[in-house]
């Protein structure tokens, strides 16, 4: 799992303009595809070059313009070209480990957030998705070829649903509510595994579950440093007032705050169920320690006087009366046994043992 | 105890219209009652299909429409539709697992918060309560069918009460202020029983009363997941400009604000008491086991110098003179019961003992 | 001293029209006192009904009336109907567990707050207080009979002071600044006890001070939740813009809420100071635990070796060749004497001892 | 070093007009001082009676009147006659635990705030300065005589400092700067002693080191608790439209409130420091003492099994095969020796040593 | 590393305006240098006075002026005539220990900020930076000559950048963008050598470790404490109306706050993550120590019994039946081992082995 972003040397001191990839290299082609849709027709397909895509922002129905992968520069400086973007927003797009944000231009909305994604083989990937929203054109870049956004693609295929009839808002907001529940699936089977460690923490609290506990924490501060500054973004977008997003958008922003919130609490509380596992184990370990220790001290305590007695009988005095008796020798383990069962008795008493 | 909602893989990139029953069935059949009310008279039966509902939203009377058992989507469908509301406002509805709030749409608000409820068997069940107002009519949703708004049909059957005199939105808060009631009186319960451990904690701290105090916490915590976020729904509520509201009903949201704020208060002082309650036990367990160690090592370090002392005289050398002597093991008895007098001495004038 | 109030199931659902008293009936007949100035005149009397006070309001002087008493609800129902106020206002008034709160109304301005007072017996008592502020009467509320406005009274019978010559909302400050300075007072009682427990603490750190520290927390935690919510009163109050209260009471309510911001502050600082004396209670313990360990342990530890070399000389081997020199025994005693000696020396260095 | 106030009995109820003083005496006579300049001229001498004062109030040129010495009411009273000051005001100066404030009355502002003073001795005294500031004349009131204001005078005697060329207004950020300059002084003289103990912690740490960190922290907080309200009193300052305020004291008032957060960050540092040495005070005690206690149980462990061996040929059993062979008392030396050396190694190879 | 800094006595009370150095002398002489351009050309060089300089902020070119080392106040005196500056704004720039703030003046704006450096030693040194914005010149002043700017004169020198063709304004935002690069960069590395402690804090915690962690703690402190306040600095920055400042920098000074907002980010992840490592170093510890004390406990435990077997057979006694067998030494033998087996067993079902 990736740790925080070092800055490089080289990277300090750059013009805002230039377009220079920040970030790992993900897929090796740059793979551009197009949904273009009205409330009467949907049309699907790969393109080769930009040049295909740019057309469509003069037509009247809602063109979906996928990239993914963002290596590319020359790719990118047709897209500024094409659609007459900023230099300075296509290398915020270009800057995989920017932090969320949605900033408004003369003639589109940059909105960028983390997008987390359950791999097969257990670990969490994540990946910067950057949306830029034109009138009639949506544009994604994401840094590889993935299946998330299937759904809203099957909706668009769908006459009937709600977003063949809206505008690339509408699409925004599609996009960005997948994007957010999965967050919320994400921490959801992070949340399992926690869950599940309850029962061995209090059967059999070892070095092991403290080491899962170590582990869910440090992806748990992941998930959560990926996740919140989505929230002010959220927040940002609902608050904008622009010509791109209609009225109707107020509803489906409060939905995306209600989703990322809910995200944010859950997350919030795993953080609490972790730190108070912590606690249950340090609590049981000391505890069962103190109750060995306390068991052995006892143990010990029992035998020192009878070994003194013993010593005694072990000196070599010329007259010890005791020694020339024929039953001293049971009388002594005799005391010994009252001696033992007393003091067990007494810490018996003191609910010691 | 329910635990945090997980969301299920193919819960993500739904469409909000789409009218999807998310969470579990707690009743058989849908239940609708009405109970329509004006100064002058009160009806209340059991209606058995939704068309029956939907005229009462054209007359000039009060009418509560309660609906227990959320599964059935086509009633859902049909209320939609005779009542004109957005199929979104619905898929909330039936979402149980959403968070409290408030929404405003055209013609109606949407009120949606946590129900918490003392089941007879000591435990507590939370339930989802949507509240749709609109201007002669106020919906209710339960997810299965309970007393708790038994007190309000009472004071609606008594002509002479201000609710028989008052719009839907009165209703609304007689509603409220019941779920609100409920949340202080529950949080007493489990308050009366963390208070009764402190006579435990005190007499006899055992890991019996740090599983409660665990317990407890949880309980705790999990109420006050399901309450906080009501606070700021009433809050929004509260400040909400809509034509729905009365001027007159500020006095009473100020009253539902000041009870979820009593709520909220009465919880956190719960839980600082259980954190308290944590720090004693754990301050008590450790001073008495540091009572048992040093009672145990103070014995032990006793016997130490007598073992010692008859070590010497076991040894055997041909020439010890103390050996030859008549009366040398009783003079041995005597130095070792003053070796020891004199050390209890110390320890007690060094308070250690 | 009261915990935190338990909703009692039959309260849940009430009309806030209903007129129940909701606290413990702490006298036994409601006393009615009256106290009416203006800079000419004072006059002070007892009333026996309702009935005597209400044409005070329509004249030009300023009426105090008090009431000592809140349990008999056909009083209340006539002040209800004489004075013109919302039953609901009175419903508050009779709920001895509402937290401090103001609230505007059509002709008057209701404060609530909670009184504390020091007992003779040393305990601190905890009541409710509520005043109605109209234009010419304001009316006091109080569970029982007591002398804490005493001093107020003594300034409106002195024709000089400012309180002669104002209207009831300077009445209304006077009042309140008692009140709060009487928090003051009270947090500055409790201060002082904690103050004294230093010396114990450093000197002789036992149970008993551990017990009075903890005594002292719930304490001061009660105090703390009592005086907090007037803070946000106070603020409210002085931010109502109100025919009621002239421009005059700007100065007057800074006052207060300095007096209020002080009494807060002190008690944090009482709050952290028995932090910090638990924390030294603690670390003093413990360090005095440590240093009877380390103490018990090296002595055991001296004796270890000397044992053994007794040990040694006990054994039965028939050619031991140090147990037929004369001086053997004599030899041994040596070199144990240097051992321990050695021992101590090093133990001494390494400032083990 | 003062604690917290403790409101007296009879302080309770008092009008906010009595002119009482509150507080400790601090010298015997109250000292009146005069300086009087404006861009050309400059007197300074001590007055015997207020009345000498009054008259300044309407030159035009800027006057500073320092009274040192509250106690003398009578002066109080004449000032407040004098100038046309709300008696409430002078109350108020008269009130030395008063918290800082700022406060607007019709013709000038009263500003309070605590001064700060490292004594020769090398404890800090803590003293209420109240300033009133009127159009022509600056009333500064100290409990004591001190030379804290010294740089202030010599600069109004310069006549090139913009000191002398500007208002009352300009002397009122002068005076407040020193106090300020004073806060950041003081706590960098606590903060050397704080540290020094750096080194103290490292090599020797020992329980005068604990304590003096106690001390320190009990310090800085007294210090902490009469700054931190100081900048909420410059903020209001910094706010305040008046006349009595020219538009370039802005620059200034940006001035003071760089200088006061300087202030409390410094002491948030020395906070955190002192924190940071409690725990590195404790983490160090707890390592040695573990050192100690594993070495010496290592010690112990080591000699248990050979004194069970020399117990073993210590019995008296009639047939033991060993005890005949001539060399046997050697073999177990020879043994002893090999099973100390393998535990030494073993212990050394798990790192126990 | 530097600490915090103490105001001197003398330093008290001075006025505003006052010339004075307050710092370290970091060079021996003050090095001016300057570059003009325009998009059309670009002139660089060095001067010897000010009075060079001063023309410039009438041509209608781009001017920076760049002032290496701060002790000398005539240099300074005359920047301030040159320029028509307030004497109290140059006062600033000479106080190296101010905090970051930004401050309008009539025809300037002033910016100071710390700039951090990683030396080539390892430390990371911290300069005062403080930058004043006119409409042509931008005047920045370093404590010593550095090439940290470079990369913005490289930009400068090449005619198709943005920062060619924009005003002093954007220059400004060049700078303070390296500048909180650098910061990015510098918490990467300390991240770096914290992340690197990880594996010895698995595989070997010891003292070293532990003094690691408080070295980078306190370094990461004493960064946090730089950084902070310039976030705050910026954003004042971005909120100001200035005619200095256009339009079209709101983009980039929201790229400074998302870059400020990312270096306060990271330096807090890698403040929990220390805090973290301290929690594990503390519990390896402290559970390496419990195993080797449960070990060494058992250890002794088993030779308790055997011991005190073998001191029953030292006695002495006349008549003591099993001595006399033949093979009763072999038979204590015998039980010995059964003895000592039977509690190794018995210990290691109870998983305390």
């Amino acid at each position: 799992m990736p740790r925080f972003v070092h800055k490089q040397k080289k990277e300090i001191g750059l013009s805002p303009d230039d377009l220079l990839f920040r970030g790992q290299k993900k897929m090796d082609k740059v793979v551009l595809r197009i949904i273009d849709f009205d409330p009467a027709k949907v049309a699907e397909n790969d393109v080769a070059t930009v040049q295909q895509v740019i057309e469509y922002q003069h037509t009247n129905s809602v063109t979906w313009f996928n990239v993914d992968g963002l290596h590319n520069t020359k790719v990118m400086q047709k897209i500024v070209d094409g659609f007459g973007f900023e230099p300075m927003m296509l290398a915020d797009v270009l800057n995989t480990h920017a932090r969320p944000k949605v900033q408004e231009y003369d003639n589109c909305i940059l909105v960028s957030l983390k997008m987390l994604k359950a791999e097969e083989d257990g670990t969490i990937s994540v990946e910067n998705l950057s949306l830029i929203l034109t009138k009639n054109v949506l544009i994604s870049f994401q840094e590889r070829t993935g299946d998330v956004f299937e759904p809203v693609r099957e909706r668009i295929r769908n006459q009937k649903k709600r977003i063949r009839n809206s505008g690339t808002d509408y699409l925004l907001f599609a996009l960005l509510d997948i994007v957010i529940d999965n967050y919320i699936y994400i921490i959801g089977l992070l949340g399992e595994r926690i869950e599940t460690l309850e029962d061995d923490l209090l059967n059999d609290p070892n070095q092991k579950v403290i080491d899962k506990i170590n582990t869910y924490k440090q992806e748990l501060n992941f998930l959560r440093k990926n996740i919140k500054p989505a929230k002010e973004m959220i927040l940002s977008l609902a608050k904008m007032e622009s010509d791109l997003l209609h009225d109707y958008m107020d509803v489906h922003f409060q939905e995306l705050q209600d989703n990322i919130n809910q995200a944010n609490e859950t997350s919030d509380s795993y953080r609490e169920i972790l730190s108070d596992q912590l606690n249950i184990y340090h609590t049981t370990i000391s505890s069962k320690l103190n109750d060995i220790m306390k068991f052995l001290t006892v143990f010990s305590v029992i035998f020192i006087p009878l070994t003194f007695i013993a010593g005694i009988y072990g000196t070599n005095f010329e007259y010890v009366p005791e020694l020339r008796y024929k039953y001293s020798y049971f009388v002594m383990w005799a005391v010994m046994i009252v001696v033992a069962v007393a003091m067990l008795l007494y810490f018996r008493v003191k609910k010691w043992l």
